[in-house]
């Protein structure tokens, strides 16, 4: 019987991490003309609601989570306005 | 007194929804060599296990969220294969 929460925490780590290689492609390329802007202001706004959700609810995993994606979403907005192209 | 659950709702809500400005980004434009596919195939991972999480919980709300987010990513990931512009 797999632990529940086990598979919560490698979701969590799959979904928080992926926003890593669009920084990483972004870092090298300095490309970010189809990356949707609406999309990351959307996702940072929503991180920062499930931040709120895991420090009322006292989620020490969700607090985890949303901290590092919220990051790293920051950064592909920032790049988008730095290395702006279109 | 706020009710919690409707802060998950709201954050669940501005996540899911987000990638659906990408989609029709990539819909309108046809461009996707900006696009991280690592990210997007780590987040089509992520969604499966958080369905798999939400199921076993029975919880609806982590059920609809991955269902639609798991889609929305499949369309990036289908258009970045269909349009491959790198």
């Amino acid at each position: 019987m797999v632990n529940i929460e086990i598979i919560g925490l490698i979701a969590a780590a799959f979904t928080t991490s992926s926003f890593l290689p669009q920084v990483i492609k972004i870092w090298k390329t300095k490309q970010t003309k189809d990356i949707s802007t609406t999309m990351y202001i959307a996702m940072l706004i929503g991180t920062g609601f499930w931040l709120y959700y895991g420090l009322i609810i006292g989620s020490l995993a969700i607090i985890a989570a949303n901290v590092v994606s919220g990051f790293l979403v920051l950064f592909v907005l920032l790049f988008k306005f730095i290395y702006k192209t279109d």
